[in-house]
């Protein structure tokens, strides 16, 4: 890669000559700026940002660490992230924490020197299991705001978008209660993380309101087959009435499930799942989804993110914004 | 953030003094070692990496560019990519092109300078409409490799990692002439990019040898809705007895599509995708699919340019590895 001291040298000018020409400054004449332009393109010639985000003390840029990227929720708050950070003249970066503590603490240090001017995340499952904070707490300290998103950490002092998960999934098995539904299971594969817990506890305190009818919950670990589990969870507890299921996949394999035992949806059983629209078109019956607004989470979490960049030091509150969730009834419900 | 110069100025010693002992020099007194670490640990000292990689030239990341974080196949090679960079000690940091040009171009300068020791990506769908490569010659000029996977620009000259897609396609048309059916239809949402118009030349052939069969084509654009067009498609079009689908979701819809209008899915009419394992877990009956290996095809990718990066200079011709992909029989065909 050349270097302005090279340009200078073999034009014959001083470094200082060349920078001003390729910033067009009035200092220099037409015709030096041309040759110098023409030699800097011919050198395929590009400031180096990196130093330059030295002096500035400014990248323009957003790093932001999920989770997984198989996860189609996380994906699409990314998605949604990337364009109004974009919309705003930011660029983001991303690493990926796999859910490690480790990988998570190193993807913070390793953008916090220099790459980024903040964070946008959602917390990994390992430090979420182990309550570890400590590496967000340094990370603010040294003057990188974060924003968290979905799985937050609620012993830091920070930004946080979160989806109201206890009411989405109270408010839904209350919907399965209306039609009548009496043996109702909350079948969950994320009951290790925060927002899991959550949908569990909303789910549990709207059959305990009834005052008649019992949880009853089916959790899948990873190393499960969820058709499997699913399907003998359905032989062994007859006539399950309701399903509500704490993520789309799960969702998805007890409604098709059901529809092989020869179970008719909805008639004799209603499946209600956190899922998107495509998550929909892709079953017979319609799947009944809890829709998350994962793009509008990344929009509002780049917002607050973006603001409190531009405000720096003067807003000292901080912001929890809560995100509604849908509940969308396709043909899996009554 | 605290740096070198404020620890050696408050501990009365000289910067390199405090650099060394950091490093655990023997030139330094384990005393003065240890209050070196505990001032550093106290004011959350790290060293700049930044700064750092400008010195030595490494930074022991890739950069990955893919244009589309919602397309599954794409996630999951980054998943792939991520997991096999780890394994040999490398980070990586991921831009999203959103398949346009700008933001691939951007992507590329913003990450060339000095934040990455090379790239593996994925052309936008605007490059490959515009046939646009400078960009690419000129981060491989700059002596950043790149690796390009999937959608590939065959102008530049670089390691790459692709899909048979022709062959792919070519197959899956046999086996369902193979079933005796007649009336095949491919149908793509992806005829703008490389890799959908070698899906459809491979049918394509595979139909016309048969010297009595006609191609079928139904393409769908971006603004279309997918169950619409294929409904109506159906309706137009009797009798259509086989489906190759360029892409997983137009296939899980035609399949959906035709049990809907009460066809009998595989008896009536063969339904094949290029799609994954947990797409077929999804349909009834379970999808028959061209599977990509797309966890493989990002671990070949990365380990092409770790291999480049190493050899630098030492390797001269460039490699294309072709990763085969599998038709896996399900339900949804005979």
């Amino acid at each position: 890669m050349v270097t302005l001291k090279q340009l200078a040298k073999e034009l014959n000018v001083s470094i200082s000559t060349v920078s001003k020409a390729l910033n067009n400054s009035e200092e220099i004449g037409e015709e030096t700026v041309r040759r110098v332009k023409e030699l800097a393109n011919l050198y395929n010639y590009r400031p180096n940002k990196v130093a330059l985000s030295l002096k500035n003390n400014k990248t323009k840029t957003i790093g932001v660490i999920i989770p997984n990227i198989l996860n189609r929720f996380l994906a699409k708050v990314l998605f949604g992230i990337e364009r109004e950070a974009s919309k705003h003249g930011y660029n983001i970066i991303t690493c990926i924490s796999n859910e490690s503590l480790a990988k998570e603490k190193e993807s913070l240090q390793f953008l916090a020197n220099g790459s980024v001017d903040g964070f946008i995340l959602s917390v990994s499952q390992e430090s979420q299991m182990n309550n570890e904070v400590e590496h967000f707490k340094n990370t603010i300290k040294q003057g990188l705001p974060i924003v968290m998103f979905d799985r937050v950490a609620h012993d830091v002092m920070c930004d946080k978008v979160i989806v109201d998960d206890f009411d989405a999934t109270y408010n839904a098995t209350k919907s399965l209660i209306a039609e009548g539904r009496n043996k109702i299971v909350f079948i969950s594969n994320i009951n290790d993380i925060s927002v899991g817990k959550l949908r569990e506890r909303g789910y549990n305190k709207a059959i305990l309101e009834t005052g008649v009818l019992e949880p009853l919950v089916l959790k899948i670990k990873k190393k499960d087959e969820t058709a499997k589990k699913i399907k003998s969870f359905y032989k062994k507890n007859k006539n399950i009435e309701g399903v509500i299921a704490a993520e789309s996949s799960s969702g998805i394999i007890a409604l098709n499930t059901a529809v092989n035992l020869g179970l008719k949806v909805p008639k004799d059983i209603s499946v209600i799942a956190f899922a998107s629209k495509s998550d929909s078109n892709h079953t017979i019956p319609r799947l009944t989804t809890i829709r998350q607004h994962a793009k509008v989470i990344g929009a509002q979490a780049a917002e607050l993110l973006i603001n409190r960049m531009q405000n720096k030091g003067l807003e000292v509150d901080v912001k929890t914004k809560i995100i509604k969730t849908s509940l969308i009834k396709n043909s899996s419900t009554l």
